[in-house]
């Protein structure tokens, strides 16, 4: 069976990254691609490192077709422009999955704490089903509208689930993201620009304060825990990866081999999941759809260190496999991409 | 139809990139993988980024068993020590592909030339068929022993093919390389410790120079020419990838127009060769077997830039090409890899 | 004045940075440098970017003679060595500096907890004193033997040294630290190979706790207070510079007016301390012997930035510093780099 | 003596960094400095890391009043731009130095090949000194208008020079330039953006090749050598610095003791100038006024490595040479710096 499949907004580094998933993928056969700024161009012409794998003509998002037979659309456009677009194509019967920001939310009061403005549509958000495919697995299955789950969201929540299920913590939890640039997209601005950050780490340009409010949905939604959630964002200078360094003050001693112990079994069906030794690296998943997670305890505290790459398990790599999970695909197809190394 | 394979040498960057290209390859089984390093350990200990892909025990070569059916062994072995292995395999009837330098000369005194020294099995330089794929795809077809062209060979010989091949140009010819530091293996060394190269640009460290003779070898066997060669390697803070800028002197003037056709039409039944409209940029093919090609004329000269990721169509994955090529699979059966972008 | 000056250990990162700043110096005339590395070499041999600088030969440090007369003696010896050479030269009557972790407590039982061994020559722990400039200037005037204080407890303290001052804050603090690798020395290691750490952010190698027990003497010696101070210390792809997130839990609110307020104040005689509106960035400061501090109000915390140089303010820059304040030269002569920009 | 000094154009790379030289240079007291997009700001608030350093008032170029009373004024205004105030300002007979490459030919002809287009004032090409103060000491000494050298045409011409007077090579000579991004300026584009250059090396975006009528009018104003000469650009992963690898074929063999011989006697006097033993890293110079050179002898060519900081000894370092040249004061006076290691 092959998914008719249609990618919206395909220019930016999460489109890129997911076009180069599914050209690849044996389930899904492109249909319809939309740019703005290489419309009317052929895709292997615009994006010449797909040359030989995509020979559709890209298309504005505003002239696309509604009639054509679709399967699935994924929508990359930016948030507040995704849903308008998301609606029309439920509207049309075709299932969604939406990476923006747009519809992470299933209470409008949420989102606009998140965003400091309401929801465009509110009555979409309680048909999205949260696109975090290790936690949401049931509820995805089958869903005809996925909001993939935010790249920050992802790496912190997957890091602190097994923990917070099972064990008590202080209210307070801090989360030091370590973040790369490929998080503040493809428009060259003064706060990417080579020369000045190839030496640098710093704050400055490095946003993603909305997913506090997605963790904190998270943790309400899944494990009915409230948190005071502290989230700080530090740019690094790689391409591509989140690690999230999360400390949670413990109210009773854990050892460190009980932690892996849960962790393990909280995740042994869960093939893009892997518990590590030690704290892992941002390269250990350059590349592939996996998270590692890692922790030691110190000082009283369980510090977690969850890395992925966000444009694979913090994007376009979970919505395949989100896509995946709705049409009961096996869960890793088209994302056996192993790390790359060195 | 699986093979039985095994790969000699697996610690290091080639031997790495190799391991993760056959652990996922659909007609192979590996059975035997070495380590001097490593051995005792499980592969996917050891190589955490394959947890999960490989569960074989790691074994000294000089430990192995020459007893058990093997239909392929590759051999990441260095210099030197890579031709007393592939000696023995080769008694036992087992078909070889030797990344090493050891094997890449049909006459004594070209290696010796290269090297600095004779050969320590001459015998076996006649029985190897060079394995630069695109070039040597015939011979290569049922070879019982390839000799993997090297990295700096295949990015140059590929660049200037079609030119010599039609074209009568100076006898001087001038290969400027920037090449990157996994071209210089694993080991840890001052010359690629992480504080002092990160801003250098410097020929410190670059080896390659035996490679000179090797191109010399290729335009002589397969163009019959004979060229004075300065070959000048210049590294570059990037950690995969090779670029040969080469600057051959024409007798006549050739319009842009015409090598550009000239040069698609030689590679057209080439998959992992890409005719460019400018120069190409080392990222551009980067994490794939691509071999991307660009040219431009100036000044009386022809200016090939000719880039490749070296540990994929500089080492493993021309090695998994010629695989592809001996046993009749689809030449890009488990090459299907897109650049990395970003 | 000339100080007659000998730099013990030149070969490192630290005492090629001091030997750069001492060579321009112009109080300091440079009799004597040590290397194991290059002894017999001379030192614009050895250093080339010092050429025209430094025609000194370098001598083995157990080959000295400790009679010709000198004023000071730096010494950037490892830990566990450094203070068998510093205990000689002070027998001598000649100031030392040191810049290893050997005599940063004054008492035996920090020191033990820290290192995890008893200090060689505890009488000495008690004449050294703590060479952190700002918070300890005026026993540093005329000081006979100074203990340079660690790049991570002077990042750390400075930091958090006014608000603990005028503050009241719960017990645990947390201190995500941010380093480069030139914090892990010239020495390659496969934790510095550049291959695998350019894309790579891992709290793999990145060490430092000892200076945990630096900072709790700090906060325990100058502001008389007691935390519980979690450090954690993640390896950033960078060359130079340290960045230190510190949380601390207020017991009131706090205005970042009023804060910047206070900062200002606390360090309006201190030129090198830079109080900034947001949280800086670590190339803000590169080359530089500044410190940059900036902080935010966030989920009832107060986080602290600091950034600095590693190897200048957190090391060599200081130590000139400290040199300064005990010949009572301008506290900035031979100081007057600014931040490397771009 | 201090000179009452303007810069104008003070916010691109080339200008900050010549702030950054100014502001500690003994014998100059800045009383003006123009900047379009910091207009209003002061230059401290502007340019952070300056802090303490500049507290003059930013001023747009277009409100500037010529009555106030200057000794010399630097342009780093843009090319087509610079011109026309170089001219005010020569009328009210100040000194200038040019940084743009407005004026660096003194031939009209000249100007228009490189440009492309007919000079703005051609009148003042003629009055023009070339800046290029190793070549043309004599003639910049006491000038009223010096064209500061580029920085491609200084790496390549000092690396060629000493050659090219004494030797006879072959009519073409092929120059590999390597560039870092801080060559391409401070305005944020595509070919800068972070993610998707870091890993690259491209002759994307990398220009400079108006800088060859640069080299050829050296070549023959200075050596009487008319050469076809090829120069082709290649963009590396660095912040700063330029490697010219410069291929020359000899008409008859020397030895490298010879040519290195040659080049120091050449460059004895002066002090920027580092012959070394081999070929250089870019790292060697960094941060510094040096260029340093190398070379080897290779298949009947000498190789020529050339290395400065294009901001510095490529730009405002040798613009700060100039002016000491000029009025007579010591030729490092505020050129002290040592390079930046590690």
């Amino acid at each position: 069976m092959k998914l008719k499949t249609a990618i919206l907004g395909v220019t930016g580094y999460v489109g890129q990254q997911l076009l180069s998933l599914l050209v690849r993928h044996p389930n899904v056969d492109l249909r319809l691609l939309t740019s703005e700024k290489f419309s009317g161009k052929r895709a292997d012409e615009a994006f010449p490192h797909l040359s030989g794998y995509a020979d559709l003509s890209l298309v504005s998002v505003s002239k696309i077709s509604y009639s054509q037979p679709l399967d699935i659309v994924f929508s990359c456009l930016p948030g507040g422009t995704s849903s308008v677009f998301v609606r029309k194509f439920l509207e049309e019967g075709v299932r969604v999955i939406d990476l923006s920001p747009d519809l992470r939310f299933s209470d409008p009061d949420d989102y606009s704490r998140a965003h400091g403005a309401a929801p465009r549509f509110p009555e979409l958000l309680s048909r999205a089903v949260y696109g975090l495919s290790e936690l949401n697995r049931e509820k995805i299955k089958d869903a005809s509208l996925v909001a993939n789950a935010g790249c920050y969201s992802t790496c912190v929540s997957l890091g602190m689930a097994p923990f917070l299920r099972t064990h008590d913590t202080e209210d307070d939890v801090i989360v030091d993201i370590k973040s790369s640039y490929s998080t503040s997209g493809r428009a060259p601005k003064p706060e990417s620009h080579y020369t000045e950050v190839k030496e640098d780490v710093s704050a400055r340009g490095a946003g993603g304060d909305d997913q506090k409010h997605e963790i904190l949905r998270v943790l309400s939604d899944f494990f009915g825990v409230e948190k005071n959630l502290l989230f700080f964002n530090t740019r690094v200078p790689v391409k591509r990866g989140i690690m999230a360094t999360s400390y949670l003050k413990l109210r009773s001693k854990v050892s460190p081999d009980e932690i892996k112990e849960l962790y393990t079994r909280f995740y042994e069906e869960d093939v893009f999941v892997r518990v590590c030794d030690g704290p892992p690296g941002m390269a250990s998943v350059s590349g592939s759809n996996y998270i590692s997670l890692g922790f030691c305890e110190r000082e009283g505290h369980l510090v977690v260190v969850s890395v992925l790459d966000n444009l694979m398990k913090g994007a376009a790599g979970q919505a395949v496999q989100n896509m995946n999970i709705v049409f009961g695909f096996p869960e890793d197809e088209g994302l056996g991409q192993v790390p790359l190394f060195p």
